[in-house]
């Protein structure tokens, strides 16, 4: 049963462009600093798989990965040292993994989470298919430019109804897929389309913390690793998924998408070095008023018993997606709510992940102190949003003053990140919550991600 | 790491009584003329699928199964005897391959395509599990309650939206492997959860004649089997998925979805009663015009030939959905094009399988005739739409003449079902057009549906 496809004159489009320049992409062409940055998140990455992967969540993942898939394979499950399995697995179970502990990067101006997709599809499809540390990193780079360009499209509208990680998650998967399957710019396309059509990730979860969270990036991973296989076999994907009448943008909230995004100074302007590293172990829309809070308290010499309110100012997005969880009633619901982590901040000094338990929901000082945490809508800071992620914080002290602080940029964003040190610091901290067993071990996996460039085929998973 | 989820007080809701329902039902509550209606639309199912096995879609998907999946299993892939495999890909490739041929079911009030995603789960679960026929008839019920009554629930603005077979669909196949895997009440509800935030299907592909038809039902199935088995091991999905705040109805594009549907008249109105099935070859938006183009040609013994212009008066969903296919490039889309259908009917006087060719779609004769075929919208008729899908024709002739011809009922519908003898015949036709090697063995597997009940373990498929 032989069947044509519509004449599809391609018009000159600009997700066409992107698929076009992703499909000629060599390392080569990589500047030296996004090289580094993207095994420096590749290291990130590592340490919140590693903390995730004791999650119910990924461990039901896992256990479907058996029932399922194959019984060997090439493809490892990041601390499962046990189980080696086919890409579509190894990238379901280690995209939720990352994506349980709220410590993996952010991308601003996209409003999604780059590395949770980026370095399972890319580690499961350039493993299958014996890639080097240098196609890995290009398709890598790749997945960076897929997902955050397609963020930037959709815009906030889009965020608002849907969880962007997934729903442009699905696409990056499906764009590093195709890069290491070596598609042709057609069976690229492809694989977008097909990818695109089966976008998804609604919010409900945040006012139950149920865990579609995790479920969403296993999806857009394992979703986009099919979309490219079955592109390269001749499944034909819509050309226009992103941009067409009832494609993506149309049909998935979005209120004026700016197709210019996909392929605005591409080989010049490259998302990854966009990203932002996350310090804090809260959700990343509260991160400006963490830090803002944490400046104010020290330069004025306050301690969280001298604070009588706190007023943050923020932007619509971060009310809409924190007002859901504002209760905090379980551990993740309360890195999601603005008035809990400012308290942890105020009390600790910092937001660490080990400063989310079971026992802080019961503190009734953390408790006390969130219940006199509001959050208003800021005109100003609301009209940069996503360019800019800005924070100011109006707290009133016991002793009657009013003191006011902002901030323009929060440590790990792109114009402040974490040094290595620091990167590999938080990776160990990571690992530690996640109970590997041999840290030298660890540690000496993440000295060969610093040389990942010189290793053919990749290999870097001896640690377990 | 234990996690708790947020109290979830759960009210009386419209989807929780459906779960409740559907736990406890048996194969003992079905009515004999339900569980005869099941029988009939899994023969006419088979036959859809092995008409659409040897779609490139459907076999990039076998390639798929094969790289990434088990190599042995339990669970057939119909009209590829030499493999089985696991739940998820047998269901994925099954719900892709009865997609193909547009011959399978449809419910109209709901507006999606229940057996294409019911039977390919409730085979590929049932068959691990090792169910009886009667858990696999009931489990076949469940699913086109769920199916259906979502898409009932989530209405037609919804549809205009999104492919509703694929939405609702990974609800259904969510239900039916929830129910074989015995889940309890909130784990099901889980798995519903879980499904509901991975639901999708845009309509792009109408416009271009791309595969996604088959993606979404083969995602809705694998994703389903998904959704249910990691509930069982704990996964926890939104209780409220579908009714709530950021769900599925409150952000997949419904206007006024009637949480009443869900569980109205539970085990007295029956979903898979209301289902029909699809005589002509076509859309099923162009049914009713069809049959009153042959019935007016009929009675007025006209000829194509006699005839000057067409007008059909129909609904808005049918204008929104054939409009994208209007110009019937491809055999796909010609299927879609109520002007070609409709040529395609008067010249023939019916419109099967064979109609539609690449030889058809250069007949000049069809695309003049096509060409003076036009849509109207029809207040009345798209007032009582999708309960009732009417259809009304203006028909002009050579000699002057002006013809009107409306129809309430389609042939196939739940009013004019189609009896055991043309279903068989159906199925026959389209075990030919699939090259079934040996269509005694596959008229020995009919017959053996018509006793399924009896068999356990269920083990129907040893005709290939």
């Amino acid at each position: 049963m032989s069947e044509k496809t519509a004449s599809t004159k391609v018009l000159s489009r600009h997700s066409r462009a992107l698929v076009e320049w992703a499909v000629g992409l060599t390392f080569e062409d990589l500047p030296g600093d996004v090289v580094d940055r993207t095994k420096d998140f590749f290291v990130d990455w590592l340490g919140c798989a590693i903390a995730g992967r004791e999650h119910i969540s990924v461990k039901s993942m896992v256990e479907y990965a058996k029932a399922m898939g194959p019984v060997s394979g090439n493809c490892e499950l990041v601390g499962f040292p046990d189980f080696r399995t086919s890409p579509a697995f190894a990238a379901l179970v280690n995209a939720a993994s990352s994506h349980v502990v709220e410590q993996d990067d952010l991308h601003n101006s996209s409003m999604m989470h780059p590395a949770t997709i980026v370095f399972p599809t890319a580690l499961a499809v350039a493993r299958e298919v014996g890639a080097s540390g240098k196609d890995f990193i290009t398709a890598c780079v790749v997945g960076y430019e897929f997902t955050c360009r397609t963020g930037e499209f959709l815009g906030k509208a889009h965020y608002e109804k849907f969880h962007t990680t997934a729903t442009t998650g699905i696409i990056g998967a499906a764009a590093i897929a195709a890069y290491l399957l070596r598609l042709h710019v057609d069976q690229f396309e492809s694989a977008i389309g097909t990818a695109g059509t089966q976008a998804s990730g609604l919010w409900q979860f945040l006012t139950d913390a149920t865990h579609a969270k995790q479920v969403h990036t296993a999806h857009a991973c394992a979703g986009g690793v099919f979309s490219a296989y079955v592109a390269k076999s001749g499944l034909l994907g819509s050309v226009e998924i992103l941009e067409g009448t009832r494609g993506m943008a149309a049909t998935l909230g979005s209120e004026d998408p700016q197709p210019k995004y996909l392929d605005d100074a591409l080989g010049q302007k490259w998302s990854v070095l966009g990203s932002s590293f996350k310090w804090h172990a809260s959700c990343r829309h509260t991160h400006p008023s963490v830090d803002a809070l944490i400046g104010l308290m020290k330069d004025e010499k306050l301690n969280h018993r001298d604070i009588e309110s706190i007023t943050s100012h923020t932007y619509k997005a971060a009310i809409n997606v924190l007002s859901l969880s504002a209760a905090g009633q379980t551990v993740h619901q309360s890195k999601f709510s603005m008035g809990f982590v400012l308290a942890v901040a105020a009390k600790y000094g910092m937001a660490r992940i080990s400063d989310f338990t079971e026992d802080a929901l019961l503190d009734s000082e953390l408790r006390d102190l969130q219940s006199r945490v509001s959050m208003v809508l800021d005109p100003t800071i609301d009209a940069v949003f996503p360019e800019k992620w800005l924070g100011r914080l109006i707290v009133t002290t016991r002793d009657g003053r009013t003191l006011t602080r902002g901030v323009d940029v929060v440590k790990g964003d792109p114009e402040w990140p974490l040094t290595r040190g620091e990167i590999q610091s938080k990776a160990i901290s990571l690992g530690k919550y996640g109970h590997v067993q041999d840290l030298d071990v660890f540690k000496r996996t993440i000295g060969r991600v610093w040389d990942l460039e010189s290793q053919s085929p990749l290999d870097i998973f001896s640690f377990a």
